[in-house]
């Protein structure tokens, strides 16, 4: 009998390839997701650069090539606590997939109402399913995306733990022990610190009701297209662009697809993780394929496969299409540099085999951003959202 | 000019005495409170042992007896933020003092809609008021009432510091560094865990913003009455003595004024640490009084003065009243015996001369339980909140 999985959030950037690859995978998969990408969408006054169809046409399109069903649920898990449960009580899924969060730190970070909604939307959502599952009594399995921020910077230059860390303690008799706590949280936005607020959540709910949670600190995502998304154009996945949705790499791919010089905040010296959406999927599968027993404290793994400097990206797109680089003043308030060395063992150990930049940007930048280079609104490429009014201020006076 | 504060959660068991304490020493007190705790009695029904008047009586006699005005605005901060944030505008306060949390662990594991509701009205509510202050663009000090709980308990016998932790990393070079962190988080309820999630935001905002902020995490408060809430029975403080909102002192206190055996939850090795309600307004005064300077970290206070284990607790209230003592099933998923040593220099640096459980007891003895006994709901004082299936199951079978 195929495997129960259902995806909150599966509209989205990684919900979307994601509930498609485990559909292909043999899994039967239930989407719930309130639409909210879309609607962001329309209140920026933005588009992806791919063009998406409605879920709808996507989900009978993907019927048609694939031979497969996949349910779906308009519902907004952070309000409508009584369908989810329902819902959940209907579909008895093994593992559910929790994306359903707000997840662009430039957005949460606009104004007191975008802080709010992150803080509300992503905290309640969270609870919601977790008290929902508890409600259920089945033994059902979270795989939830986290943020490699919410490691902030890293620490004293150690490489970063897959989310515990080992620290020595000196009790009152002088003695030396060894304690093992969870990394200390050190996030760089709202956004982000929602995210660390989850994995409290998670701890709690894990040890009070021995809930099975496997968290996964993602890195920026880059690419777009996926085996699975590529098998017709109606599943097309999301390419942003704009100063808020849009990933350094995709904004420097969009401006030298456009022929504008690439934008780099302050020196550039921040260090950044980086997966492939590609990879990302079948990070999810092995997380899937590799639950914690019952009882067991929550795995937790960093799910990124390269790091580089954004200079040093700025640096790999020029030289690959021939953009020149502007610094410009930084947005947030943050490090000029940083450091950032992680552990990265759980997905190798499992057999990942990433693509890497280096060898796979060309495609992207052939099979999308050239390819839809015409749909670009250069207007919404610039990163308009200060993280305070000092940031705002130095970005008026040109500094 | 007299200093300006704003008290959200004023109508409640602290912030009530807070409210008039800071009046009669000369603060411009405004109150918010959207009388939740009033409405919580209300679903739960019950009432507080001693008699509380409604707001507009309390507030008038307050003036009558003190000479002293107070403000007050019905409002929920957890939902209307445009109202705080036009009542922050208006009053420009020096201060805020935040109590405006759903406060009782029992309550918060009652059901799914209870969790749901202590997660998004505390989160919710921190985060607008956070929020509102950088709107407001003023320098306001904000005091948070936190709970000695964040710690869970305790970590490898040492005591517990005000806050923050200094542990040893080793590094990839073998080299051993001091480095501090906010310490470990380990709630034991779904309230704890929101007051560990506040941490995370107070920490946020004030890296980003340089909110000025205290935080006092604050033991299991006992006591009733304070200088203030004595001058006129109108001004009376709440007594909390259901299974709920009441404590363990309280409900010792309770059941043996009414000659029913004290009921101490598994071994009662439990240990908790506690603060006389005038020794936390006092406290609550020297924080303001004493605030971080723009720039400063979140200061943290442990507002305690002594810790007993809960079997202890029962014999010194059976010492006084005579009462016998009962070993019952314990509701809380807890560790049956833990230590707590808990650092708390920075009151007693500031001068505070506690009031202790050996000294003080009997006049709450005389004074409240035994001159309103007969107001007593005997159904209302076993704790029947169960933290998972599993405590609920033990309690049923009888264990």
């Amino acid at each position: 009998m195929s495997k129960k999985v259902i995806v909150l959030g599966g509209d989205g950037f990684c919900g979307w390839p994601t509930s498609l690859h485990l559909s292909a995978q043999g899994y039967d998969v239930v989407i719930v997701d309130n639409l909210s990408r879309r609607n962001i969408d329309n209140e920026l006054e933005v588009e992806s650069l791919t063009p998406i169809k409605s879920m709808g046409v996507r989900l009978r399109k993907w019927e048609k090539v694939s031979g497969k069903y996949i349910g779906f649920y308009n519902l907004d898990i952070s309000t409508d606590y009584d369908t989810l449960l329902n819902l959940i009580n209907d579909v008895k899924p093994d593992s559910i997939i929790h994306f359903a969060e707000q997840r662009a730190a430039p957005y949460s970070m606009k104004s007191s109402k975008h802080k709010r909604y992150t803080v509300s939307n992503n905290l309640n959502g969270t609870n919601n399913l977790l008290a929902a599952v508890v409600d259920s009594g089945l033994d059902i399995h979270i795989v939830h995306l986290g943020t490699m921020g919410v490691y902030g910077y890293g620490t004293a230059g150690m490489k970063i733990p897959e989310g515990y860390l080992t620290v020595k303690l000196e009790k009152d008799t002088g003695e030396i022990v060894d304690h093992e706590i969870l990394y200390p949280a050190n996030p760089g936005s709202i956004y982000h610190m929602t995210k660390t607020q989850d994995q409290l959540m998670f701890a709690y709910y894990n040890k009070n009701d021995l809930i099975r949670i496997t968290d996964l600190h993602q890195g920026i995502v880059w690419g777009t297209q996926t085996e699975e998304t590529k098998m017709n154009e109606s599943l097309v996945n999301r390419f942003d662009y704009d100063g808020d949705y849009g990933t350094v790499l995709n904004r420097f791919l969009m401006q030298s697809a456009v022929k504008y010089p690439l934008t780099v905040h302050g020196t550039g010296g921040q260090t950044r993780a980086f997966i492939h959406i590609q990879d990302t999927v079948k990070c999810i599968r092995i997380a899937l394929e590799t639950p914690p027993k019952k009882g067991e404290r929550v795995k937790i793994y960093n799910q990124m496969t390269e790091t580089h400097r954004v200079r040093d990206l700025a640096k790999i797109v020029s030289e690959i299409t021939g953009a020149t680089i502007e610094f410009i003043s930084n947005p947030r308030k943050e490090d000029d540099e940083n450091d950032l060395f992680v552990v990265n063992d759980s997905f190798l150990g499992h057999g990942l085999k990433p693509l890497t930049l280096k060898n796979n940007l060309m495609e992207e930048v052939i099979e999308v951003t050239s390819k839809f280079a015409e749909r670009c609104d250069l207007d919404k490429i610039p990163c308009k959202s200060y993280w305070n009014n000092l940031r705002e201020a130095e970005a008026e006076a040109g500094k």
